[in-house]
């Protein structure tokens, strides 16, 4: 070790009018001279009396920076040999040698190889502008917010420090029986409150279902064209996406067959396909449940937003059709209330219960308790029936505007699909490059999402996703309008 | 395919009084047969007419419920032929055995590998148990509620339709400034708002890191004693635990070397080490970055709870000392204020942010809006600061109350560790085994969490874990006497 004449004294400047306090900086100069070096390892360190004097102030904030150096173990303090830079600090090379930056460049800063894979920038931008566009297809100014805030108003004023606590990682009990009644009844899906775990939204949901049931390697049919965002946490997860085609009838079940049997889960959305808003009919429900059986596969039934149809009664849920407990369920309330709310469920087959709870234990311990109490009176209460009731009527109105739109603007040329339930529709074009469309329009002002980007593989269909959830029906023929304008036609 | 005389009617029953209504109790009758397999692909169906005066009904309800069955695939109607079953539910074959019990038993139900290592129910209830036990030692009755829930009203009163969209997946932008200017002047940490992402808490700040930064197989050291809930994220992201011994410095990097050089990350609590209490020392930490930037390793500095420190000022972070970006800072609101609010954050390299935000997209694309808002104000308004160093007091003389009963009632026997900071303190005995005692102890209606439980290997350390945070100084002596008679002291 290289040994040090004690007489040089560090510098350590104080600045008296500054809002950090006198100790804090006589503390951080020194700490900051040991870690780049100025200072080293055995260096002497002046006595408080002689620093204080030093730098002009009083001995006690020097005393008091000294006790947490020697605290910390930047410093150490022998009988004889006063204070110094603690030795042992030269067990290190030096760390930090001045040119940092260009070691930056020669230390590889490896990732995970899965998280180089799916999160190039562009990939990402893509995926957030498609879910701004169709994603929050809702109609905000017609939430009932003087209830809502009613109702957290209420809960904020008798909140007892009890519910500050850690909540129960499955939920909070009065929200799950809220929504297995719902779903019992307006789902027709088999379920009690003790199968029900809260999520943050369908995406947790997912995500939680997907680390419970797969490993990285396997397979899973993914329907194609399908929500991208669904697609990513498969990716993540190191599964292997099978694009099963979609036809009028919901996923091709026997195509899915022929591509892979041996697929170890399916994610569909049987009651209003994702972008192409298929229904899947009874036959494909059917088969596809008894693939499931046959293959000991999971299937992950993606309810997003089948509250909202426009013509016969609201489809009943796959997993209500499902008698070997095969089908995980999940529904979101961010199509049907409000996305920043993040609240969601899965229904769990009972087998499958704990193994759910200890990966969402591991993945974010619990739900925030409040936002849960305020929904379940909500639901309860009977503002969510009311609020769904109404909301079908504006969204209605609003897809009946968009539908006569596009034929009066665009005629034969555009296939309308999947308007029977939600918020959006797709219509398909032939002989376009959607892309190119889409591009163009995004010089004109105008944002389009191409059907062809949800496309796993090769896209076989091209058009686009009209979201009518949050445009009201005057401003729908404008927007319409300026697709036109977009596509050229005559 | 087999021919069923049409003659034969389906049983349906509907009850007039019954809430559901009469088209629904058509429809799910039918539905219910064909599902059941009691009616057969290309069955004849009973017109409606002849249906409704069957079960003694108007016609309208038959209509809606044929026509739905219909829209859905499960009957089908051809020119001349009536109205049959659907032919193609044929295409399947017997769906759903009468033995679906047994047929349950024998397909698997297989759930992914590492979900099947690290869920076992007993462990669940145990890591429930650290965590209920320890994890949440807060004082919740001082916590300011009537400002808290000022805010949340005053939040709830203004809130703008836009706010219920989805909001930014890093966080809302007020929230992250007023948390990096926090960190910069409380905790030495080098940040921008841009690099702050929001999160649910430390434990998905930790899964979004392993997640960016780790494959499985991967090896990770982490501090041996540890947090369980810790390991359990990298087990579920199949990474390989090396467990590295803890001593009155901290971790010890050299013996990390020895065990294993190449570990892609290590998981630290230098501020406060959990669960032994001890601070890292400044030459541990310069090792332990050095260390990191020779390797390509990276660091997750979870600073869980050191805004409570008893002894000297606040340690300066990890982060803080770190040249190199090699360093994950992770935090959380939990111990400072409350568990049930769900927010923490992750301070993110410049460099990495795109992929921690592409991660968490996947994961739950965003936080939820109104609670960062509330907490965004009540920082912004000194309400945080002042919540602080109030409870620094009441935690001061909980644990000095807690200090002064284990040398009254323990004497000796028991060493104290880490009650340097934190809600929570630890002793070690010697010559006991803390797993018997802690049986002993809750047959007596006592909870006790046995230090050997937070081992990964082999423990080398017999004690408790003694939270004193949501513990008032009153009850402190008898809570430590029943230690005493758990211990079985004379």
């Amino acid at each position: 070790m290289k040994k040090i004449p004690s007489t040089i004294s560090p510098i350590v400047a104080v600045n008296k009018r500054a809002r950090k306090s006198l100790y804090r900086q006589v503390y951080d100069a020194y700490r900051g001279a040991i870690v780049d070096g100025s200072l080293c390892p055995g260096q002497r360190i002046p006595s408080t009396r002689v620093q204080a004097l030093e730098i002009g102030i009083s001995r006690t904030p020097v005393l008091n920076a000294y006790e947490q150096l020697l605290a910390e173990g930047y410093f150490e303090s022998r009988v004889g040999s006063g204070t110094v830079v603690s030795r042992s600090l030269a067990e290190r090379v030096t760390v930090f040698p001045a040119t940092s930056a260009s070691a930056k460049r020669a230390r590889p800063r490896r990732v995970s190889k899965r998280c180089s894979i799916s999160s190039t920038r562009e990939d990402l931008h893509r995926r957030l502008h498609v879910e701004s566009s169709v994603g929050s297809q809702v109609a905000f100014e017609h939430f009932p917010l003087r209830i809502w805030n009613r109702l957290v108003t209420r809960h904020s004023r008798n909140l007892q420090a009890d519910f500050l606590d850690y909540g129960d990682p499955i939920g909070l009990k009065e929200l799950r029986e809220a929504i297995a009644a719902y779903l019992r009844t307006a789902r027709s899906v088999h379920c009690e409150a003790e199968q029900i775990l809260i999520v943050s939204g369908s995406q947790q949901g997912l995500e939680i279902s997907a680390r419970v049931l797969l490993d990285p390697g396997d397979r899973v049919w993914m329907e194609e064209p399908c929500y991208a965002f669904a697609r990513s946490v498969f990716a993540y997860n190191g599964c292997r996406i099978v694009p099963v085609p979609v036809d009028a009838e919901g996923l091709n079940v026997i195509a899915g067959m022929k591509k892979c049997r041996n697929a170890r889960a399916a994610l569909v959305t049987p009651s209003h396909q994702f972008p192409l808003g298929t229904t899947m009919t009874a036959s494909r429900r059917l088969q596809l449940l008894d693939w499931a059986e046959r293959n000991g596969s999971w299937i992950l039934e993606d309810d997003y937003d089948s509250e909202f149809r426009y013509e016969g009664m609201p489809v009943a849920s796959l997993q209500g059709l499902d008698r070997n407990s095969r089908v995980i369920y999940i529904g979101t309330f961010s199509k049907v209330l409000f996305p920043a709310l993040r609240l969601g469920y899965v229904v769990i087959p009972a087998d499958l219960v704990e193994r759910f709870l200890a990966v969402r234990l591991a993945m974010d311990i619990c739900p925030a308790s409040f936002p849960q109490m305020v929904l379940a009176d909500f639901i309860r209460e009977g503002h969510f029936s009311r609020h769904i009731r109404r909301m079908r009527a504006v969204y209605a109105e609003r897809r009946s505007a968009l539908i006569e739109s596009i034929h009066k603007e665009l005629g034969p040329a555009a296939e309308i699909q999947g308007a029977e339930a939600g918020m959006h529709l797709s219509i398909i074009l032939k002989g376009i490059s959607d892309r190119e469309i889409a591009a163009r329009a995004a010089r004109q002002g105008t944002s389009l999402v191409p059907l062809s980007l949800l496309y796993t593989g090769k896209p076989t269909r091209q058009g686009f996703i009209l979201g009518f959830g949050s445009t009201t029906v005057k401003e729908i023929p404008d927007a319409v309008h300026k697709l036109r304008i977009a596509l050229d036609l005559k």
